[in-house]
């Protein structure tokens, strides 16, 4: 076996980090790497914390991986931070917070940017949970901003999904609506001393009474003050009853578990995103090099052809897809 | 010429309609329709107004069809909806306020759907207004819900973008940070007879003076009170100034606009984002048609392939892609 995947099994966090960073540069080495990984996953338990800026989100973090640490429980967080197409900075100001638990060697920190990922979870945050997973972290959180449909995608990650709101966010209702309300496991509402938290937990709370069907698990509502450390054992109490919720047999004589079943389903999923992009990767290395598609794409810029029509003839071409992906490249 | 082509092209709303419902379903004959639909496009202005759900966009629009209306100038409008992936429906309630624009057949609405999207905006919505402009609407209006890396994709499609916001969204602000002050042309800051509404104007300010290099056009704050019909005026006098910026050649011996520029980079991403998606579409299709791949699938949920690993080595696999793409199918 490869020394760097076993270093990574081993829990080496400069292994760990180096795996990461090849991952995110679409290094071929690491597809060996990582599928030696996946042989080793499936211990961890992931855990997804999203909501709208401002309401505290990397504070929840860093106590509740305080919390976990004191349980004795290794953890790898994940935070996906917005990023400008302009400007390419990240808002990772507020990071500096998690700062004490660089030094412990039990939590390992990386941030992951969104840029040109149009919106929705970046598709390598995957393989990260993947990689923490191998690596022995007993939890994973991964921690996503914005509310509305760029936010279903931590779906597609995190077996217990918590949506963080906090009092006075005038939008935060209708956003519920949006979508946001079906997706959450746990609704959190933090800064709870602020004026208008029970009423806020009260409206959810009438909010999900409205669900159109029974839920087969019904989201409790934790208020916290996460400033404080306020309400997070409550919050991971939540959290593990989800969880049992989850591993139990879906019926008497079901073989699977509701958690592996949704495990399997962001498998295959995943493999469905991986080939796209990575489809879509060889693509455009063609059109990069190619004189003649070029000129096509030059076509489609002046007007001389349509970029849809154009996009399905190009496709109706068998020698453009013949020769786009050799194997050996 | 197909007659169709014809209809849209004289402002038929029944045939915009059905060509419309047309690219929806992805029906292969559409596409002869769009090309010749595309040599009739340039003339519509594209205007995008996005923000987060409750300030008060859909009065918005509808404020400023009828104040266009009144100029003499046609209007179409595409109405992004975010959608949840469980219960399916959107989020059209408040289009019901659009309805006496209905029954003017000078004004064309649609509702798209993000479904099954991603968080981004749906690609279609750019042939959609491809469609509304040969059709010769003046303006084209396109609302979408969210602040946030989702609305990004508002500047794929409009020439200029109206960011609206209103008081007492105190999550507005770090919003803000997060990529929207660099999408918006036009701030507007809705329900300004609430608390608030000049302080956030002036935090608006504040922010673009931060801005770290010299803005080729300094986006103004604009106050409006949607429902009451105030500041729609001013709004469209700014939207006009926006646009006379940008139809200026962009340097003395400048032969293109920068509005020029702009659209021709917007065909060629189309362009790539059509070919990424009907790529896919057509893999997707050759998967569920065929066994081999579809056990292929089954061994990526139970464990057996790593997801990521296994796209990569499929796309590796000439004999998949030679004929997953026949010219005729």
């Amino acid at each position: 076996m490869n020394d760097e995947v076993a270093r990574v099994l081993g829990g080496d966090q400069r292994a760990i980090s180096r795996t990461m960073t090849s991952l995110e540069r679409r290094d071929p080495a690491v597809i060996s790497a990582i599928k030696l990984l996946d042989h080793h996953t499936g211990h961890a338990y992931c855990i997804g914390i999203t909501g709208p800026p401002g309401v505290g989100k990397s504070t929840l973090v860093d106590r509740l991986t305080g919390h976990l640490r004191k349980l004795g429980l290794t953890v790898g967080i994940i935070a996906v931070d917005p990023d400008s197409p302009f400007s390419g900075g990240s808002i990772l100001g507020d990071r500096i917070r998690m700062q004490r638990h660089y030094l412990d060697s039990g939590v390992f920190i990386r941030s992951v940017s969104t840029r040109g990922q149009g919106g929705g979870l970046p598709r390598i945050v995957k393989s990260l949970v993947r990689v923490l997973d191998a690596a022995g972290k007993d939890v994973i959180l991964v921690e996503t901003v914005g509310v509305g449909q760029t936010e279903l995608g931590i779906m597609g990650v995190a077996d217990t999904v918590v949506v963080a709101l906090m009092p006075e966010s005038g939008d935060t209702i209708q956003a519920l609506k949006a979508g946001v309300l079906e997706i959450a496991d746990i609704f959190l509402v933090n800064k709870a001393d602020r004026e208008g938290a029970d009423r806020m937990a009260a409206g959810i709370r009438a909010m999900l009474q409205m669900a159109a069907k029974p839920l087969q698990w019904e989201p409790p509502v934790v208020l916290t003050q996460a400033d404080r450390g306020e309400g997070i054992e409550g919050l991971w109490a939540r959290i593990e009853e989800h969880r049992l919720n989850l591993t139990a047999p879906a019926d008497a004589g079901g073989y699977r578990s509701l958690l592996e079943q949704r495990r399997i389903d962001r498998r295959r999923d995943e493999f469905l995103e991986a080939l796209q992009e990575e489809l879509f990767q060889r693509l455009k290395a063609r059109i990069k090099r190619e004189q003649s598609l070029q000129s096509y794409l030059e076509d489609i810029g002046t007007g001389k052809l349509e970029p849809y029509s154009a996009a399905a003839e190009l496709l109706d071409r068998p020698d453009l897809l013949e020769s786009s992906f050799p194997q050996n490249e």
